[in-house]
């Protein structure tokens, strides 16, 4: 096991980190903004290193500054978390260089599952199902006609450089696609610079479905089985649960066989998710994967027993899979995440600032993931999750009552939070039927305001 | 299930029942003393009732007080908790008369086992073992040499009427019976009134050890396998663990056979602990029957995934055990639990006031079930149980790690606790080597104190 573990993040996944860390008798290094001196992942590192002012490219995403920490901490290995540098190919090749581990995939597969459609093509080679599409851009109108009709309607059409819904155009009948296909490409032309467009099979009401899986360095891979993250707004996730309702025990199966061969015909490494679209007919289809520990990790380790972030450290450091699961990987129970943000619960504003009250709830199976205390700050610089409030109980319906009652009793003052619009999302019916897609928090969130 | 029940305690224990009830959809009814006014269990009770001034006797201790709240409240059962009223069998038969379910055992099962020598008798009739002894009161000097002959040196002569240490002596040799026969029964009578002395063989270096049991109300009994309490000051348990190092498989089934058989002769109902000491060859004593939620049941809740008061709740409304617990009861992992105390770490002086800041530790395997908070206060008329802090590992190590961990992470200000004593009890080499026993506490004070 490593002796010394720089955390090349902040908040909560930092704590999380260190307190892994800690449990395995690592030592921790925290690196932080100035805006995060009095924060507790600094507090509970067993050193600290300042990297810069506030601003992420200054700091939490300045590689020279963070690996000079790691240097003159002297560590062995760098966790990533997630976000930040933690996809950051570049940022593996520099610690592999500077001969610090770097706890996560190698480059070259990070690199891969970067570029979408790369990815894409070699998910296919490896047999995971992929949504539909062209076979990369398509050349012009005609090309797009002839591959919606084998595709088959509605289709989407999206720009090859593109992101954040530009270029994009849901296509649902012959006759619309010649003027669709030309200003969704203007707009990509606009927008990158490059008016390329490609294709794939739109699908109405998708399920966001992902799954989680760990590889060791010696060519083993497992799935610790699916997530289902449909309640998202803006491409957020916001509620997160384990299992999902929708994946059956032979999708399970099949799911395991696709993926633990495609990874190691990837040579992938460490922890991962693999993220599909599934539709209204139970089929589902590989979006992407991320090459890091997820945020909505915990609700895998509570139906599993299995500690995903300990696990990440175990398989950088050379154990294998055999040594680090269980003899037989089953699921127990249901756990769900519910995502607590400093932001406005109807304007969804950002509300950064001191929290002047901080009671989490407690008692059997509510587990609270937190960087945040009373009179700490949430600086206006990052990304808004200040707590994860994860429970876990032996059926969904003692989940979601178990979730409401936390949510009742989960404190904060000072700053605005999710909680409210948590506690509404929870009484809806369909959310609590687990009748719901993607589409779902537009409709409640449309339903609200009208 | 209940539509609404009364809890008659408070501070963790009272809300550790609400929000079971909360979670089922049970309404709940806090009562409080005038010292409780903002207590956490008044706050998130839906309803509360004020039962009189701060001392016990005047408030949680009496009965008319509770029962006409129950009357007003108009409830159909009442939770009694731990301590208070929990095991006053006259109580329960109040409820029982004013047609109120108390959630627990039948009175006459409480009031057997509230008789030691009664529930010892009763235990050896169901061959559970005992520990060996006089058959009853010894009638003489003669009598307690013959007893102390049969039953084998070193031997403890005992108060019939007593409690506390009174009227108790350790025999080591026939030589020095005598002297002690007399000075104990002159204690006794001095202190009870009754100079009657039992005997029993005395074990130098006992363990506590307790399993736990469930009984339904259709003659179906459940073991949840032990916890290990022997780490105790002047009989208080400070840290409690599941499952015991020293219980194997085969005690454990023999102990299952014989408590389910023995509790169904009994006709017990309801959530119950037998208490039990071991000695060094790792025989195993009955000691006592606890006819309660014990303060420690969180850590068979962590091993075995089941809800101890909701099973209680379920049970007393009239459901049958197959369908409360899981098809195979089995023991996952290893959980430990740190009484946080608010008191004095190394005087033990008991610490009341106001809490200033209030920090739970938190993340993957960390439990605390509290009622106090930031602001909060600890009045100084009842038990200085302020937290209870409850891990779970896959292993003992990890558990003790993780203790550790959390133990650093718990912040307490404007009181003093115990979390310093239970950082310095984890640091021993004993301890975290699973070899000690009842005086532990004492060894390692005396250590401390030299």
């Amino acid at each position: 096991m490593f002796r010394k573990v720089l955390i090349a993040n902040r908040g909560e996944i930092a704590l999380r980190v260190i307190n892994a860390c800690k449990e395995m008798g690592v030592r921790t290094v925290a690196v932080y903004s100035e805006a995060d001196r009095n924060s507790l992942h600094v507090r509970f590192a067993d050193e600290a290193i300042c990297i810069g002012p506030p601003r992420p490219a200054d700091s939490y995403l300045n590689v020279p500054a963070v690996i000079s920490a790691a240097e003159i901490a002297d560590v062995d290995a760098i966790h990533p978390g997630y976000g930040l540098l933690s996809e950051n190919a570049n940022f593996a090749e520099v610690c592999r260089a500077s001969n610090i581990k770097f706890i996560g995939p190698p480059p070259e597969v990070t690199r891969l599952m970067g570029e979408k459609e790369k990815a894409r093509q070699a998910m296919k080679k490896a047999k995971v199902p992929i949504l539909p599409g062209s076979d990369g851009v398509v050349a012009d109108e005609a090309d797009a006609l002839h591959w919606a009709k084998k595709v088959g309607y509605p289709v989407i059409l999206k720009a090859k450089a593109g992101g954040g819904g530009r270029g994009m155009r849901i296509v649902r009948t012959p006759e619309e696609l010649p003027n669709l296909y030309h200003s969704a490409s203007t707009e990509a032309a606009n927008a990158f610079g490059n008016g390329e467009l490609y294709m794939e099979k739109f699908i109405e009401r998708p399920r966001h479905i992902e799954f989680q899986v760990l590889a060791d360095e010696h060519g083993n891979v497992a799935t610790l089985f699916e997530r289902e993250c449909s309640i998202q707004r803006r491409h957020q996730k916001l509620i997160e649960e384990a299992p999902s309702l929708q994946v059956t025990p032979k999708i399970r199966q099949e799911i395991d066989h696709t993926l633990r061969r495609c990874l190691t015909e990837i040579g992938y490494h460490n922890a991962g998710t693999i993220e599909f679209l599934m539709d209204e007919d139970g089929s589902i289809y590989f979006i992407e994967m991320n090459t890091r520990i997820q945020v909505e990790h915990p609700v895998t380790e509570l139906i599993t027993g299995v500690d995903l972030v300990k696990a990440q450290l175990r398989i950088a450091s050379g154990e294998k899979l055999s040594d680090i699961l269980p003899a037989k990987l089953e699921i127990r129970g249901h756990a769900i995440e519910c995502r607590i943000n400093a932001e406005h619960p109807v304007k969804f504003t950002p509300s950064a600032g001191k929290i002047t009250a901080f009671n989490v709830p407690g008692f059997n199976g509510v587990r609270v993931d937190t960087a945040q205390y009373a009179e700490g700050v949430v600086p206006p610089y990052y990304d808004s999750l200040i707590a994860k409030l994860i429970v876990h109980g032996n059926t969904r319906a003692e989940a979601i009552a178990k979730m409401e009652r936390a949510l009742s009793q989960f404190v904060v003052q000072g700053i605005e939070t999710s909680i409210p619009l948590h506690q509404e999302i929870f009484q809806n019916e369909d959310f609590r039927h687990g009748v719901f897609d993607t589409k779902f928090m537009e409709r409640f969130l449309a339903a609200r305001n009208s």
